[in-house]
């Protein structure tokens, strides 16, 4: 006799119509939403749901809110992944073994990528990561800053691939294997018998981008991924 | 003279609080959270900042609330990631080849994972899902059906990989897959000539993953996705 009425609340309503104006392209990166006493009078409702959606919306990393200057749309997506990511691993009592096969899979697909679409700037860029490398192997208190650098050498392949989704997932991955399997690059790193081999692998993996084999490529990251997963056993 | 005060807002750091305790595991799936009124006091803080930690929690398929009940400690994080993953896509003018390839690296790993680790059970169903399709096929209206067996095919090789974090991000490329390229599966299976043919692709696919051969069944996955990608012209 009684239709149920929608559940839906209020601060979730607001949401879906700011994702769709993104989603329809009427709000862009950079625009300022209107101020919270606005949207409230605009949307007919409370400023209470106003500012739950808004936080929500931070906390997805669309919504900046930068203080005196009100909230303006951005795309941080970084961070609002790892949160929920992490939370999910825990609570389906993941493996360590999940997040390296995650970080694997979208490595070895940012190599094949980055072969077929990095720019010469790109691959002078990723090479000249790869000769401080060398030149660091060499120096004291070497550790550090190997472990920074083989971050960013991962990362700007991850740039390379040019596909927005899968640079995203790959920061969100690297974030997870850092959060829970902290050491892991340290663990590897400190041996030194491992530094030449190492050395040698991002050589290569940058070698065959720079060639543009996207099959050697892929190959090389694969290698350097098995080595990575033989030699860290957590 | 003054040190900066950290500007960290409160709602945030009763996330951090929560999402502490779900690192740690003192909450687990299904706990049930102290009331609004309970944390407040707990943490000394107002409900409205509660409550807006607990909306960003909700949004992020931590958090379930229901009504009357209390909220609890849950995992959906599909549609969680779907969100911010959507307006980051449009946000950076994300292109339809992005959301493509990202389905298509991780369909490729599901396939091999899931010849690894398949249980004979995991086996028969998805031989269950492929002799279904092929039942299918010689009836009318077989489109709609179809549609859905192929998307049930490809979700199940992905429980099949027993990878929670590359499972997730599967049903996260395929909701943005759905939403973004919604009339790709129907373009394909309407036209017949192609029913044969994909029908001996899933076939392929589930033998290969029966006989436990992850590089065969890699192999056959990638020749779907070939195929899919090079029939599908957005």
């Amino acid at each position: 006799m009684f239709n149920s009425i929608s559940n839906k609340k209020v601060y979730e309503e607001v949401i879906e119509q700011i994702q769709k104006n993104i989603i329809d392209g009427d709000l862009k990166k950079g625009d300022r939403l209107p101020s919270e006493r606005e949207l409230s009078e605009l949307m007919n409702i409370s400023r209470t749901s106003i500012r739950e959606a808004l936080r929500v919306l931070e906390s997805m990393g669309v919504v900046e809110s930068i203080h005196g200057e009100g909230n303006f749309i951005c795309s941080n997506t970084g961070n609002s992944l790892l949160q929920p990511l992490s939370m999910m691993f825990k609570l389906n009592n993941g493996k360590y073994k999940d997040i390296f096969e995650l970080r694997k899979v979208l490595e070895v697909e940012n190599a094949r990528l980055a072969a077929i679409r990095a720019t010469d700037m790109d691959c002078r860029e990723l090479l000249s990561i790869v000769e401080e490398m060398e030149e660091e192997s060499k120096g004291k208190n070497r550790n550090e800053i190997l472990v920074e650098l083989d971050k960013r050498f991962h990362n700007k392949v991850a740039t390379m691939s040019k596909n927005c989704l899968i640079e995203s997932l790959f920061n969100t991955a690297s974030m997870l294997f850092e959060r829970f399997i902290e050491d892991a690059r340290w663990e590897i790193i400190k041996r030194d018998t491992a530094d030449k081999f190492l050395l040698n692998q991002h050589y290569a993996i940058c070698n065959e981008i720079i060639k543009k084999d996207e099959k050697e490529a892929l190959k090389a990251m694969e290698a350097h991924m098995k080595y990575i997963e033989e030699n860290f056993d957590k």
